[in-house]
């Protein structure tokens, strides 16, 4: 029996492929087979950054998500759903590091950061080899195209999700340190009413697509649409901190 | 008179070199400046990791603190004497840009998340053009290394200085949320103990050196040592949230 292969865990970067690290494009032109999620009809973000960096002859493994938005996510359906779909995707990666190839999973942004790819590590990480490449995070892109410092000395950062109740954001906003918004999409128009709320819609910041084609950066009080685009997210600097 | 230069505040990772962007990477080649903070007597670490990947002939700007470890921040002197460092550091960049050179300030990590570039690009970003290169962060590392997954679903991720008082750090970990706490170093032990009130030491990791040589990681209640290192954090998993 050949050895098995080995799984890496490939962090794409925020989206502009030259913010790559020279492991993960390495990895990358070098592996046999590359699994990525998808939505469904799309090319895949990861894959997308992927374009023109993989070897010639690789063998590509599509997971798509079983749903097309994030739906409620409390339903015990979608609850289901999902589980059965990376167990799914789990198996297909397992079948080819069982055939001796070595896999490069590709992850948007940081891959352990509220990263799919954490659902295979899950369930691969205790019997295969494995290793995680760390990526530029979408929330560093966003602050450095925005040319925000987010945090300086004793501020707290939080990172929230846009998901949370309305209320909650606000208690969260609301005390001084700086805070990162992230999946806005649906959650815009609660996400801004919470940000007056607690009184931060001078400091906030709107960053669309960043370091993509396609880029926004605004005042997020100045956003007029009723929705915002998956990869978009909202930048509370911190007050600034002591030195 | 010459055109100035362009300021690029670049993002150097968190040790490993192999863990540069790529568009850092093409920027370090090509700058005819480069400028960076260290500690008296030592290399800077910034400046280590470029090690091989400068121009030759490159022209360095080696910037000194005035102190060697971070002492009490709340000290009017210590503000003063840090205000007068960067200014100083600003002074000599612009210099250098105002010749005509382009100039690439190397930064820890990712460069507006707790850098000190952000007191030069504060100083210089008004008058200079510049761009921020985003690097993949500390703490992208440190949790990729320990192979530690630290936000799901709807989990709040808070990022905490350890230099906060302990009883706010207790208090901030209570919630149930993922944690990161930076800037461990004095701070261990008040680190602990937070941890150990909170009730999430049995989730907290301790990282020290996060991809660098001499990497350590561990569970924070098996750390035995007093203090730790400049290149340390404490890593706390959310619960597992929601999919
Ligand atoms: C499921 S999370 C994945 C985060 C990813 N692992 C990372 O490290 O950035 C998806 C959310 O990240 C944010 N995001 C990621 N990349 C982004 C970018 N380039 N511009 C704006 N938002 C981004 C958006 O808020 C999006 O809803
Ligand atoms: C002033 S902050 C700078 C953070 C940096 N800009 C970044 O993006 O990681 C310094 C703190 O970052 C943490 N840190 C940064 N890199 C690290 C690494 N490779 N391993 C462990 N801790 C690290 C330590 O807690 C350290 O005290």
């Amino acid at each position: 029996m050949s050895e098995r292969g080995k799984l890496s865990i490939v962090g794409m970067g925020p989206g502009d492929p030259d913010l790559l690290t020279r492991k993960a494009a390495r990895v990358l032109g070098e592996a046999p087979v590359v699994a990525y999620f998808a939505k469904s009809g799309r090319v895949g973000h990861a894959r997308g950054i992927a374009e023109g960096l993989l070897a010639r002859g690789v063998r590509e493994l599509r997971f798509e998500y079983p749903y097309t938005t994030e739906i409620a996510h409390v339903s015990d359906e979608y609850r289901a759903a999902m589980d059965c779909f990376y167990d799914k995707s789990a198996r297909e990666v397992a079948a080819a590091l069982d055939g001796g190839a070595d896999v490069a999973l590709l992850c948007e942004g940081d891959p352990f950061l509220y990263g799919s790819a954490m659902y295979l590590a899950d369930r691969l990480g205790p019997a295969y080899r494995h290793e995680v490449i760390p990526g530029v995070s979408g929330m560093s892109a966003c602050w450095s195209r925005a040319g925000v410092p987010i945090a300086h000395g004793d501020d707290v950062l939080s990172v929230l999700p846009g998901t949370l109740p309305g209320d909650e954001l606000a208690a969260r906003l609301g005390g001084g340190g700086a805070a990162v918004i992230m999946k806005v999409g649906r959650n815009l128009a609660k996400i801004r009413e919470a940000a007056r709320q607690a009184g931060v819609m001078d400091r906030a910041i709107y960053v669309e697509r960043g370091s993509m084609t396609g880029e926004a950066v605004m005042k997020l009080g100045d956003v007029v649409t009723p929705g915002a685009p998956y990869f978009s997210m909202v930048l509370i600097p911190g007050r600034r901190g002591v030195r």
